[in-house]
């Protein structure tokens, strides 16, 4: 029946390193650049009734997923549950997106590809300017590279297989649109070098060295975020910042171990899924 | 510590239509066309030890996967497991090759990315004359769309979202390469129209169409295929033939409940990973 309760469940996604690409339209703009999609995530609920979006109990509009909800002009309730916080760089907004996107068209026996719901949720993402990669990056799962930036058609994926824990510290916000909408070139530059060094060495040692080395060489670490990140090395972790964030991941326990009150994830090993 | 033992997942494939391509390598060789990835699938572990493939209990070299072991010359020892029946139209060499890439990659620490693992098996499947279109499609999970032939780089995917109970019944071999190795002019003709179809109209319901339209106008139907698919559609199920097996796929629980004696999964919603 159209409009029955459909779920679906989308990874977080933190990035370590990017650049931005500005292209003709927002099927050619995107990023380029490495993340690591997480087990923990975002689960979006679609059902028909009002045209309102609720953010676990909260009517809160999300911009990219009013968006989505315009585009395929579905009468939709929009149910957002997770236990990532916004704004805090795990591609809430992308998750919030693609998750709209996908059981909206399960949901209204709509006739769409994925290739298709995942650019619409890319593009609306780009439109509202909350996000360049993290919605090809959660379709897919793993820990992806973004080989060359946009929508499936547009764009090019890789990924790294490694299996792994993922502990994150959530500090504080950083504003994704601040950032992405200001000068961009150097912060580019080096993100293409950190992409550059991990292609030729796609290994999880070589993917968080090169993202310690983009966010100090772009100069967005924060003395919070350096100490943690020092203290989750020591403790025998592997750790970074999240872009974009006052955020540190670390692959294993380090931030636990440094006695940091850590979350515990894992890799997402599947990307986005409706729900049975 | 390198050669430890490492399994991987990879699902199991039906193809419902299929067209050839030959390219000039065996990276930009394959097929266009669309299939189902099932949640039961292959199990493959590698560990350091004597060059050996065994399938179950038993020794059994499969030629893609001593291919690949000799392209990455690892002295590994490979375990295959799997309740799927080779030669029937699962992709059962395709996904130990795939899972062998994997598995022996992590094992040995060895600096692959997916797209190169993928490629490596999807080149191993081409030239030992087993598979096409099988590695990339179990990669990446879902239903998924073959739009162009090839490996990572080469090729293009999209898919169809869909959650479905699947059920399957085999009921005897066809040789793979009996039918990809003679004249498939007429039969890529057809794989190409269902593709065309499906991609205009991208829904399940159109999918099973499509692949019951390709397996008639191919003349690959046989007697006991034809009543299969039959009695299931009349119980209500959604049933088409599986390139290349004497073996019916059913979405929902037609087979059974026309009292045939078939398999039930569902469709997979991750493709290849790593186990813990």
């Amino acid at each position: 029946m159209a409009g029955e309760a459909v779920s679906a469940f989308v990874p977080g996604h933190v990035t370590g390193f990017f650049s931005v690409h500005e292209g003709d339209d927002p099927m050619s703009t995107g990023s380029r650049g490495g993340g690591i999609t997480l087990a923990d995530g975002v689960t979006v609920t679609v059902r028909a009734g009002e045209r309102e979006t609720y953010l676990e109990d909260t009517s809160a509009p999300i911009a990219p997923v009013e968006r989505i909800r315009e585009a395929l002009d579905v009468d939709a309730t929009v149910l957002v549950e997770t236990s990532l916080p916004p704004g805090c760089g795990f591609g809430v907004s992308g998750a919030a997106a693609l998750g709209t996107a996908l059981a909206a068209a399960e949901s209204f026996e709509l006739e769409y590809s994925e290739n298709e719901l995942i650019s619409l949720a890319h593009g609306a993402e780009v439109r509202a300017g909350t996000g360049l990669g993290d919605v090809v990056a959660q379709a897919r799962g793993g820990v992806v590279l973004r080989t060359e930036p946009g929508a499936p058609g547009e764009g090019e994926l890789d990924g790294i297989p490694a299996r792994s824990t993922v502990e994150y510290l959530a500090m504080d916000e950083l504003a994704t649109a601040d950032v992405i909408g200001g000068e961009t070139d150097a912060l580019s530059e080096f993100g293409q070098q950190s992409l550059q060094i991990v292609q030729s060495e796609p290994t999880m040692e070589t993917f968080m060295r090169a993202s310690r080395r983009f966010a100090r060489e772009a100069e967005l670490l924060t003395p919070d975020v350096i100490q943690a990140i020092q203290e989750a090395n020591e403790a025998g972790g592997d750790a970074a910042m999240a872009m974009l964030g006052e955020t540190v991941f670390c692959l294993g326990t380090g931030l636990t171990d440094a006695s940091y009150d850590a979350e515990r994830t894992a890799i997402d090993p599947a990307g986005a899924t409706l729900l049975e």
